[in-house]
């Protein structure tokens, strides 16, 4: 730390004159080393805004982990925290070792080809435009350096592979969750991404997608969906009569921590996604449009579950506020603040109309990943077809159906959420039936009575506590 | 995301050389794009420190909802946190229907008139100064553009509303609670803020609050007080002997996280109310008085504790942090850090002394938000009547009683607090009242023995665990 | 707030071209204005990075309360909160008054003399290098504000001191606790570190410690090591037939938050300690490095546990993961991210092996303190010495063992740990002997059976829910 003051200078004096400075160069003016220090500048304010948006993202994994496990019996907060814990650091792993070469390495239409293997690649960046030299090219109009344009997209693609989590939990075998959670990380998000982020097809065809409602959410949630199917639903949650028994979580504290945590983390996620600062009013325009719609999200859950279910039940709120924030994730730097209410408040109602729907079709989902990120991930892609206007971002996304712009634009949308969701859902699939095959995915039913904490760990998550019998509580 | 770096540089410099500029004009010179661009660069930065420290006053609702269902009931928990969590939905949509231009919209001493629905007024932000037109005069000092402002605003108008959830606690009907935080949210916060914050006839007095202990904590504080009073206390709190009953909150691990996170968020609170980074010491010095005031809150109450209770009772050491925090908020900027120890001090030792002397008024508040909010949102502002500095940033607040600067700030400030008082607490009063006689405010006797958890929502908050049954632990 | 605007140009101007500007020089050129105000805006970039570092490193004490209460009994719960709480308050005080002067203020070799007390030297920070005038030389080269630089500093302090809480949890006086933490943060800490980051004899010697695994970590490690011995082990864990017996915490939910979030925590610690933002490519650089240790440590805690205790144990991933950041902690900013990967890995697998050592040796760390901060403080300073690389920050420790460097840094950085070992270590262990004799620092047998949290507090934390009773669970 000490010597850092010496340093710096002169990296930044390097840098920031580098192009107009050869080593024999006179010394430049004072206005040339102005302009160079404002150019270093603005490199730094961009990476300072990245790095901060980074962290609230990461912090997402936390938000995770307490919604996921405060939906679920206590008998397995242990294997639930130990998922979403480790999950991050799995996809740490693969994504640096392969997963952001094959998504943002130069290549062709589907996947990246250049400096896949730890990072590896040529870059120079900043440098951004003409200026950029390297294997990185579909990032190249970031102007940050290299290493928090990584840290950045790792934190998204840790996101995408703790969306499954929830989904199966209480069932699924540790050691399988794993390996599909590298597998996620190191192929199935980057090779989607790399269409969209990466220079792909879906890019160059015109799809848009600002932070990941498809990206990272319905990708996640396609992923979730396979599992759900080829693991089963959980023993006891529908009857052989054909009811659905509903199975409370455990911590409605958790939940509360996990969803506001989520919250504050989209405020990383969504307006980070600008990777840069500029003059501030973009960022500060998707600041709006992400929290109005996450506030819209949660009063139409509440109104949605207080007509439908007589009370306005918590769970439903959190869910609903979380199905917000998914939606406007893709259309909150092209929509107005007006439309981020609509788009928020229709997620609201959709998330609990998917919850009831998931249960009559007898897929066991215990956190609602599913009508969160899956059919929220989906909503969000259309919604930019509807309600994108040209003047929020000029030359981005352009107009959709509400503002003039004709259908072009919503059927680019549909083809990305069709096209995204075919590949991910097979894939997903195929691996999780290989899995199976190879290895099982699903613990023992003597274990899932039980509970996951002692049988996958070895631990009790509330040793102090007097707890109800595990399966005492529901049938 | 692809895209923006194409987009950005022209937004920057359409607006940074804006005024230099027509259309067709000549291209500027190297000197005259670097004033531009050093010019976008001080707004981009301001924004992102105004968002960074908008995240942190957002996550304050985290910290006030795990405070407030750890100091209660677990047989509340669920209502609790739903209300918590909504509230600051609910805020989101009211301040923006119409609380925003109540408040900072151009009009007259008492409230705003331009553009208050939708956020719907004209503004040229970040343009600052004469420059400015628009409908927002009276935030035009912040050089941000106006979403970043409005995004900032909102989550002190949240946190307004928050406060008095806590006091209402385990008997309020969570229904006539969503409305009067909409009302709270839309009318009376804005109000008052607009007499202070917004042009209005306190501000043009020479009344100092930088952050708002009165602003936001005592009017929080005096509309839960006018709660408390209509309400009446909860069930077996007093004795017909005249005794008070303690009733224990239920998990002491959400308060140590409630007031930990709200210690954090306060770090937006005060230093980003600055709205500005400029060259970074007046934030410093923020981030410096609101700490130590802080520290010293909890250490004056746990010394108070202990001298007057026998031991050091840990629900006051972490209200004594917050009484601290309270306090310091409106002179946080105006006071020196020496002077930022004794204040924080004295609210520690207050706030120990409110929460006994509201027991002994047969005042039921569940979590001591009056003590906290209402009695140190006063002793703040009356704080900087006596401890301000000229010094410590030049032409504002002046120099208070013990700097030589006689009593003129001082009885500025106890007018401010009277009136501010007097405003809200009569008005709160009038809503309650009404809102008792319409629809009725309070539970049935049955639902609250039984918990509100069940009753309001139809969740159980920890369904795993043995718990007492409700109404056997406290008589 | 209201006229802050128009004070903050005037501060900054003057600021800015303080230097160039006497009060009758003629008015700046537009381009001597221009280079003023890129000269502030740096500051102020530089100090927001600090401050909002800052913070994070703040949050860190949330982060420890969480992880040490969750691994220890539902009993003790109030007491380690309210240790870890009011042990920054502490902390904040003590350092305030003397500790930073101690560390920070010029003197000798072994510990400063200047402005020791109340922050009390002069100081015309941010001025660097030789327009640095004052009494805080050492930390001449950040270029913040001195009150920026004090908060930094300070919240490091407190993390020295929370350390300790985790080892000697559940069995020591509240009272006797608190006296030691404010001679930690106001002496011992500031001692060693004025040796490294004080300009003291081993900054003269080349000892590269970044962000302080020896500084913070290691020395907190060897002052509860202290304590631990000084105390002896909780009644029960080490039965008469020389069996251990293990003792599990009570909410694996509290120790996934904490951990989590001091994982968030450490972005603000090893990034922060640039104490600058630059071009953005040190502190992208350390995001990473740092990140990536955190995750191998978790991933080589949990391959070891599986591999030695049969199950992949919650505890031992979530010690495995704050193993790699203390270890990271130090090398950060002089490693390449694929020695990241090596040094978190090992890490974790230390961190297990010590965990089974220290039970071995009959040490009793109710939360594995030792094992993360001192035996990984030590292994993190010691990988300086293998992994440096000059090009990661050209001109700072240089290459380490494998990289060509010989054995001169290893053996400097040896001698440091040992120094700092031996001082704080003998230090500690007077302190602790004289509190013993002099107070007492063990509460009563009667008290550790039952609880601190009554005995100590006269709180219980969770008063609604049916626990195991006291004694009955553990033998």
């Amino acid at each position: 730390m000490k010597l850092l003051k010496y340093i710096l200078p002169v990296l930044i004096s390097s840098l920031a004159v580098g192009t107009a400075l050869a080593a024999d160069a006179p010394a430049p003016s004072p206005l040339e080393k102005a302009i160079g220090d404002v150019a270093t500048m603005r490199v730094g304010i961009d990476t300072l805004w990245v790095m901060v948006a980074g962290i609230l993202v990461f912090f997402m994994n936390t938000g995770f982990g307490c919604v996921e496990s405060g939906l679920c019996r206590q008998k397995n907060t242990v294997n639930i925290l130990a998922k979403n814990f480790i999950v991050f650091a799995i996809a740490s792993l693969s994504f640096y070792v392969i997963g952001w070469g094959l998504m943002f390495g130069n290549g062709n239409a589907l996947f990246g080809t250049s400096g896949i293997f730890g990072v590896g690649g040529d870059d120079n960046s900043p440098a951004t435009g003409d200026a950029y030299k390297g294997a990185y090219k579909a990032i190249a109009w970031a102007g940050v350096p290299l290493w928090a344009k990584f840290f950045f997209q790792l934190v998204f693609a840790g996101t995408a592979a703790t969306i499954v989590s929830g989904a199966v939990a209480e069932r699924i075998k540790f050691s399988s969750f794993l390996i599909f959670s590298f597998i996620l990380a190191a192929v199935f998000y980057p090779v989607t991404g790399h269409w969209i982020w990466g220079g792909g097809w879906l890019a160059a065809k015109g799809f848009w997608d600002f932070a990941g409602s498809t990206v990272v959410h319905s990708v996640g949630g396609w992923a979730a969906l396979a599992g759900v199917i080829v693991l089963g639903p959980r023993l006891g949650k529908f009857g052989k009569d054909g009811r659905v028994h509903p199975i409370p979580g455990h911590s409605m504290t958790s939940v509360f921590l996990g969803v506001f945590i989520l919250w504050v983390g989209w405020f990383g996620f969504n307006p980070g996604s600008t990777m840069a600062v500029g003059d501030g009013s973009l960022v500060a325009h998707v600041f709006v449009t992400t929290n109005m719609a996450a506030a819209m999200g949660a009063i139409g859950a509440m109104i949605t579950a207080w007509l439908l279910l007589g009370k306005p039940d918590f769970t439903m709120i959190a869910n609903g506020c979380l199905a917000g924030l998914v939606a406007i994730t893709a259309p909150c730097a092209f929509v107005s603040a007006p439309a981020s209410l609509v788009i928020g408040l229709i997620a609201g109602v959709l998330v609990v109309l998917a919850v009831i729907g998931f249960d009559k079709a007898r897929l066991d989902d215990p956190v609602g990943a599913l009508s969160v990120h899956l059919v929220n991930g989906i909503w969000g892609t259309l919604a930019v077809g509807l309600f994108a206007k040209n003047s929020v971002q000029p030359g981005t996304a352009g107009n959709g159906l509400f503002n003039g712009g004709g259908l072009t634009l919503l059927v680019n949308q549909f083809i990305g959420v069709v096209a995204v969701g075919a590949f991910t859902f097979i894939g997903a699939l195929v691996v999780w039936f290989a899995l199976k095959k190879i290895m099982g995915i699903r613990v023992t039913p003597e274990e899932e009575t039980e509970g996951l904490d002692i049988g996958e760990h070895g631990n009790e998550s509330y040793p102090d506590f007097l707890t109800r019998a595990p399966g005492s509580r529901h049938s």
